[in-house]
């Protein structure tokens, strides 16, 4: 990082009454997925790269990246330098008129995707889910759109439907959503003995819900790749292969959610690269531009191109292909290529965080389990890991306080800490999160 | 508008080659509503107020605000400063945390709502329907929600099916969605003679399909303040107030769209500011930043916010309440104040476009009526004055050709044309466009 931004960090060190007044005016804020009125009087004033810093000029290293979205670091100077540079041309613009930099930005993600056609851009996950069903459900001429119950897809209509978690059950008023699900060894619904032996149990249940509902009434299969919020669950070598060929035998569509997997976290462009599969749509948002700007899409394949050219597609947003989430997306393409920060990721979990993360797991035995790749991890903790009896919401308040009070910034979900920092990390910021980490075990581990 | 920017537009005066780019990459855009590869070559390289700018250095003025959202018009210099001063500071940061713009932008919009508690952010107008229905839902217990056949409200789950218009049908996945008809006097739906008795005859339809609905199971009535796409159909006064007055008598909320009428549009901040009503929830985006950021967002009444004080609100997506966007709304509505922006499009909509557009109607038999305020105006093209049988596609089509030939930039709707420049369109500009509209109509009438 260059000198200038790092001076510009220290200029933006500390302004107490800044916060204040952001607490102040919180009150004013309606907050996502909260009681109103408890929600977090922790403001961030600043970022840079893995580093965010309060108002009082304190830093915590970002192991939850937002909500794992800021995949190539806060602040990054490049995409930083490209907002404000189109900011200065042209900021928003009609999505039925044609416009330079939402072309660029569509090539730039297609030459990730291989054999893929077109890019339908949207504000972000959900709307990008809502649109992949509708684009599915108008191909197939079917209705039902099968996902997981381990799964999030979005707050809207359609995509909280979709979602399996609890996050659905308030929220119930779409139609053609069936649920099924998906393969977790460690934590398994089949009764299963192997991660093979899972994989395999788990397709024949999907296979048998298929034909249960009535294959020719189900539009699509709808999975993420690796289920995030849900706990990190990398799918067993061959589940998402065995998807596409459910798909293929019941003429219905795979669409891979790749909004928290894909852009680098997994240490590949998108998650499923490792899995030998091919998607029919694929949705993103968060890591494509780090969300510095609102975006999300759809990737389309020829097939499901070719279905609208041949009639109106019946979606579509004002801010579709905005021009300044556009820039935003060339920007930081460029810059995660250009710097090997996709490499970086793999390697961190590879060499550091992977080993690391074993480590702690062999010495706490809260930690019943470690799952993930590249920077994508959770620790899935335990009473007792004989039972593996989830911990209960005290154990990861305790350890929340305990890491955020040595500067780490954490991500946790229902029993679990996700270690999840920006593609970008260094070695050097992984240790001394690990260390971190160690000691909020040890505390918290000390004190049950 | 300052002398810097203005040589800006000239330096990006002409690039024919970045044309031919943009629509060459085209090709990789999957676009909204409409049938793919069939989609408009007509590139805007910049903007400028009223104006924008093609490749080729081409210049229009900008009647359709791009899809009715560049309210403070194109490029405002402090807008675009704001943003690109926010962009250095901080672009994103998660929802559940406390930030300074955000509250900021909260207090900011709030201060044209007395009476309303807190702003809960969204990306844009469909999901801030999607995040008032949810609300109005949980606080009532209710599931149905009430809205207009000639009605636009997103296109997201439940806000598409909100909606009235064709959008709707081939989307129809959600349940808990009601249709009836709203007052439009030029083509009544209730054989009224009188612009009172199509409100008093809207009013008692309304009623009569609540209370045949069953009332207990209603938990929101869901209007745009003015229907926007639908074609400016300013509501007969009263009829607001009614819908008030039937939501009070019911037990249910009122939801008042304003995305496309709010900040501006009609001359006041919000459209409904001129129908002595009270909303239990409000949403909004376009004019609140002119979109230059993708933001949406709900207004939330003070017993609203109270339910979720007691309980957890489950909607909530990774951009809410987002920096970088907060950042344009506290510039943009900063800007319109301080400039008398909004009192400019009432003015230009009394003294300009008001009698400019009746002297047209008078002149051009294809006019059947003009309605609207502020800078907010239909003209509703018929064959035949006395049957008002709306023109085809053919006439729109040769309109906007006209038009845009002459260096307008029409917004195009059914058998309409809408005029709907910036809210900082000048006097003289408004007059330059009426010459135009006058013109293109006397050689499309000339033509029929
Ligand atoms: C896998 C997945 N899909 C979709 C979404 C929804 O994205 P957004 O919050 O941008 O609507 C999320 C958000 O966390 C996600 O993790
Ligand atoms: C009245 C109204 N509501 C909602 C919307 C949806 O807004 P968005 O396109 O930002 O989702 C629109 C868009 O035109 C609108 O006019």
């Amino acid at each position: 990082m260059s000198e200038t931004v790092l001076n510009d960090h220290v200029e933006h060190a500390s302004d107490p009454a800044a916060g204040d007044r952001a607490r102040a005016l919180d009150a004013h804020v309606f907050h996502s997925w909260s009681v109103q009125g408890q929600t977090n009087p922790f403001a961030i004033a600043g970022g840079l790269g893995t580093t965010v810093w309060d108002h009082d000029g304190r830093e915590y290293l970002d192991f939850s990246s937002q909500l794992v979205n800021t995949n190539i670091g806060h602040q990054h100077p490049k995409v930083v330098a490209g907002i404000k540079a189109q900011a200065d041309i042209l900021t928003t613009v009609a999505p039925a008129t044609t416009n330079l930099v939402r072309g660029e930005a569509a090539a730039a993600i297609l030459a990730h995707a291989p054999g893929f056609q077109s890019v339908f851009f949207t504000n972000g996950g959900a709307d990008a889910n809502e649109n992949a069903i509708r684009m599915a459900r108008l191909h197939t001429g079917r209705d039902k759109v099968v996902s997981h119950y381990r799964s999030y897809h979005g707050n809207t209509g359609a995509a909280v439907v979709a979602t399996g978690d609890w996050r659905r059950v308030p929220n119930e008023y779409a139609r053609g959503h069936v649920h099924a699900f998906g393969p977790f060894p460690y934590r398994s619904e089949f009764w299963s003995q192997s991660v093979e032996q899972e994989c395999e149990r788990a397709l024949q249940h999907m296979r048998r819900v298929i034909e249960a509902e009535g294959p020719e009434s189900v539009a699509a299969i709808l999975v993420e790749s690796i289920p995030g919020t849900a706990g990190v669950i990398v799918p067993p070598p061959g589940y998402l292969a065995g998807l596409r060929e459910l798909a293929d035998r019941f003429g219905c569509m795979l669409i891979l959610d790749e909004v928290m997997a894909g852009f680098g976290r997994t240490g590949a462009w998108f998650a499923h690269d490792d899995h030998d599969v091919r998607a029919d749509l694929i949705t993103f948002a968060k890591g494509v531009n780090s969300g510095y700007v609102p975006i999300g899409g759809v990737i389309v394949s020829p097939e499901i191109h070719e279905t609208f050219s041949g009639r109106v597609f019946p979606g579509g947003l004002t801010y579709s292909g905005h021009p300044l989430a556009a820039a935003s997306v060339v920007a930081t393409l460029d810059a995660m290529a250009s710097e090997g920060i996709v490499d970086n990721a793999r390697r961190i979990g590879a060499d550091v965080l992977g080993p690391g993360l074993a480590e702690l797991a062999a010495k706490h035995p809260l930690i019943g389990e470690v799952r993930g790749v590249g920077v994508f991890w959770a620790l899935d903790l335990v009473t007792d890991p004989g039972t593996r009896e989830p911990v209960g919401a005290p154990v990861i308040g305790a350890l929340k306080g305990a890491l955020l009070q040595r500067g780490l910034l954490p991500f946790a979900a229902d029993n679990r800490i996700h270690v999840v920092p920006p593609c970008v990390v260094t070695d050097d910021e992984a240790q001394q999160a690990l260390a971190i980490y160690d000691e909020a075990f040890a505390e918290v581990g000390a004190s049950l």
